[in-house]
Parts: C-alpha cells; sequence; structure tokens
C-alpha cells in the first residue's frame, strides 16, 4: 500500500532536517528519507565554525542536535534510499527500496555526494547496473556481481547481495575501515570503466585486475538528481531553482548543496526552510 | 580617521550575525553595526521552533547564544545606527551617528522594521524630518521637536535631544513601558501625517491633537533600503538580489528579511552565509 504525505524530504542533511522541521512546524505530514547513522556524511564532518549559534560543534554533534529536534516534532526518518521519484500529475511517485510512496509535494535534499557517472554507468543503467541492492538483487541469482561501495554502511546492503549472488566482489570506495561480510571478496581499486555488449559483462578498475560480472551495483549516499526525477531543468550538476527553491517541476522543490554552491550547513538549513515554506503555499493552492 | 574594514555589515538580527561569522572565519576584517541589547528585535521574540538543532529557544535565548558565537570569534559590534552608504568606487562610506567608516564591501542585513512611510516623510526629510538624533540634534537648538520612537532604546536618544531643544514631544510607538526623561512630553498618538510648507511646522496623531514643531526625528530600528544606499535596485519594498546575494550594486550584498519573504530566523542565516562568501569571492577577485 502506497503511503502518502503532504511533503516528501529526500535527505537528511541540514537542508532536509530543516524542511522537515519547518514543514512539521506548519502541520504538514511529512515522509523523510534518509541515513541519520553515524556512518552519515555530516556525522563525519569535522568541526563547523560558522553555524550561528552553535560555534565549535562537529558534525556528530550537530547530527544528535538535528535528531533531538526532529524527536521533539514527532518526526520519524525512513531509511530508505529513493531511487525514482516519478511526478504523477497532482502527486509524486516515490521509489525507495522495494516500497513505493506518495506525496503531493517533493522537496529534494540529496547533497552532492554522487561524483561523476563512471564511464559506461549510464549505458548500462537497467542493463547490468543498478543502485539498488533491495530492489534488483533477485535478477542476479547465481551470477557474479560487484558491488562499488561509497560509504561504509553499503556493507549490509553487500551482505544481503551475498545471500543471492554465486560471487561478490566488493569495492569499498570509502576511508573507514572495511568490515565486509566474509562471503563478499573485498577487491581495492578505483572503477575506472564498466564494459559489455549488450549487458554488462566486466568492471575495470584501476590498482586491480578487470573483474568479469553480470552486474554492478553502484551504492553511493545519493543518486545524481538527473537520475532521480527525469527532467527537472539542471544548471550544471545542480538543480536549477529560483529564490524560493522551486524546481521546472510544479510541486517539486530542491535545497541544500544539490542547489549549488556555497556548500555550507547554515545555507542548506535555509533553504531547506524556503522550500518547506514554498511546498505549504503549493499545497495551498493545488 | 575613517576605520577601513574588508566587509563592513549593517543589522545584527541572524543575517547579519551570520554573515559576520562567516567572514570572520574566512579571516576578512568586519564592521558590525547593531544593537544586540535586550530591547532589540531578535531579543523579544517568542519561542522559535524551527531554527534546526535549537528546538524551542526564545529569541533571548537565541540571541545570547549569538552574542556567544561572536566572541568566540573576536567579533565586536558596533552599537550605531547606520544612516547612509555611499558607494565610491572601490569602496564605500558609511555613516553611522557622527562616524564615518570605510569599508571594502558592504551586507545590507537590517531587517524590514521599517514599516511604511509617514505622509510627509519623505516629503520633509533634511527639511525637519531626522532619522539621526545625534548627527542632526543639534540643528533644533531651542526648538521644538518631536520624537517619534519605534523601541524603547530611543529612550536615551531622546535624552540627548531634551539637552539641545526647547521642547521635546516624545511619541512612544513600542509596547513596553515608557521611561523617558522627564525633560520630555509624552505623548500617545499614531503619526498620520508630518505637515508644513517649506520646512516642516507640524505633525497630526490619531488619538491626540496635533503638535505644532520645527523638527520631526524618526527613530527607527532600521531606515528603508532605498534612503540608506540610493540607487540600490528594489523589488517592491526589498533589495532585489541573485541566489548569491548579489544587489545591482558591485560589492554591496543583502541578506535576510530585507531580501524578501519568508521571514525566518534559519532563511535569514543562510542567506547571510552566502552574502559573506559572495562578499570573500568579490573582494578576491577586485
Amino acid at each position: 500500500m502506497a503511503q502518502t504525505a503532504d511533503i516528501a524530504i529526500i535527505g537528511t542533511g541540514p537542508a532536509g532536517v530543516s524542511a522537515a522541521i519547518t514543514a512539521a512546524v506548519r502541520n504538514k505530514t511529512v515522509l523523510l528519507f534518509g541515513d541519520m547513522s553515524d556512518s552519515s556524511k555530516l556525522a563525519r564532518a569535522h568541526q563547523i565554525n560558522n553555524y550561528p549559534g552553535l560555534y565549535g560543534k562537529s558534525g556528530a554533534e550537530l547530527q544528535t542536535l538535528f535528531k533531538s529536534h526532529l524527536e521533539s516534532l514527532n518526526i520519524t526518518v525512513t531509511n530508505q534510499k529513493v531511487t525514482n521519484v516519478y511526478p504523477m500529475g497532482k502527486t509524486f511517485t516515490i521509489l525507495a527500496g522495494q516500497e513505493q510512496y506518495e506525496s503531493k509535494t517533493v522537496i529534494i535534499a540529496t547533497g552532492v555526494s554522487f561524483g561523476k557517472p563512471i564511464p559506461g554507468e549510464e549505458t548500462y543503467l537497467g542493463r547490468g547496473v543498478s543502485y539498488c541492492a533491495t530492489c534488483d538483487g533477485m535478477l542476479y541469482r547465481k551470477k557474479k556481481i560487484a558491488v562499488l561501495a561509497y560509504s561504509k554502511s553499503e556493507e549490509k546492503e553487500a551482505s544481503f547481495l551475498a545471500d543471492v549472488a554465486a560471487k561478490v566482489y566488493y569495492v569499498p570506495l570509502y576511508k573507514e575501515k572495511v568490515e565486509a561480510d566474509s562471503r563478499c571478496e573485498v577487491v581495492y581499486g578505483t572503477p575506472s570503466a564498466i564494459k559489455g555488449d549488450k549487458f554488462v559483462q566486466s568492471i575495470e578498475l584501476e590498482g586491480a585486475a578487470p573483474l568479469e560480472v553480470n552486474g554492478v551495483f553502484i551504492l553511493r549516499e545519493s543518486i545524481s538528481p538527473a537520475q532521480l526525477i527525469e527532467g527537472v531543468r539542471m544548471d550544471g550538476n545542480h538543480i536549477a531553482v529560483d529564490r524560493q527553491m522551486k524546481t521546472s517541476i510544479p510541486g517539486l522543490f530542491a535545497a541544500g548543496d544539490i542547489t549549488g554552491t556555497p556548500y555550507q550547513y547554515i545555507k542548506a538549513a535555509g533553504e531547506g526552510n524556503v522550500a518547506a515554506l514554498s511546498a505549504v503555499s503549493y499545497l495551498a493552492i493545488a
């Protein structure tokens, strides 16, 4: 069954948290998607000196304050990775893991950790390249796959894939200690190309031999906006917004790093607030 | 002697404080003008629930945190009211009280407490209407004046004027208890028109008899941007800015309520950060 909400917010950095808080204060129902675990990007930030009122906090301390703020307003976080957003006219359909959600408005606050696509990534998307272990894992029963893991939290995704696939190569692309499932073969290297004919056949790595695989799971903290929501107007690598944080799609707003520089916590928090209030206005007239 | 600074910031609400903090973190010299006393607008705010990380703080508590943040970065506040900003080519000249300052860039973060002009105010500006007791008080030696006081902190300005003028009518336009200098005659009423021929002759009040005066001091927390800096492009009552908080005048930036709705603390703080970083970029190429 689809859940519905007034405002769905994708991302739990300062922009997403701020949007959720303002939406809740305005008595809107909120679906907040993200990962506020200790391995999240914010929690790993060093000292932050220019968030007014909170001098010299670490990212982990700031995240603890954000969590407690969300709890004070009874806002829960749905810890699922959103893979697609589809505008359906009056509502949006949101795919996250194997669940489907519905919302009247959406705020994209995913940050910019998606990086550049790997050569071949876009060519083989849906033909061996996947962004979601729980969604697509079953397609690779008894096959060989590579997992490109951009954060430590992907270790549990790899475990799930090891339940299914015949062989899992695990390529950690983060700095923390690697504690992957013992059924995975850990390979250290930097992905340089995904190759194949109709479907993926191999992945090439700098610093390691190529891996022959049927599938490549690219597990980044967030996926690029063009992949997340087709047709949204971009400004280079960022979602184009106006001063009210409106995108080119009615009912769709964006906030934080995804809308452009400067990449700053307090800028993101401010934009989350504006995006939420713009969504509130949109709901009033929609 | 004129003081100089990399970045002058006018206003000590969330936008101005945020701009000052980011400018200091970026090692720029800062001149921060404003009033962070207990009677300031922020200090009088009720509970603020949507400033992420600081749930349920009162305006006074938030201001205390802001002050302590400024102190941690050795930023001092110049408690003088800025009456004019003049672009001089490569620098700006800033008039505040009877002092003159210089800065390479300016960020306007004065908020929107200036309200609508009183009928006749603009007509008689410089011909009996003044915004600055210390600047223009001496022009009214042994004359009759009215002081329109929009905040309690103007009581000390009225005392200064009572030293000079033959008669001071004090019109309090705030909610706090009135404790004006005993030499002032307190008159309760709402200003409706300033009248005269070449110069001011009287002020009309709703709820009180007209006052025959030679001068009217209009002491608001801030003055309108069009009066503060001539020629800056406006968007209705707000200073027009782009997403980088640039105004129509090179080197001049704006942040917070003065740039438009929503009037929100966290939005203002975010914009102050962006304005400061834009000023930093401008300084690098100027």
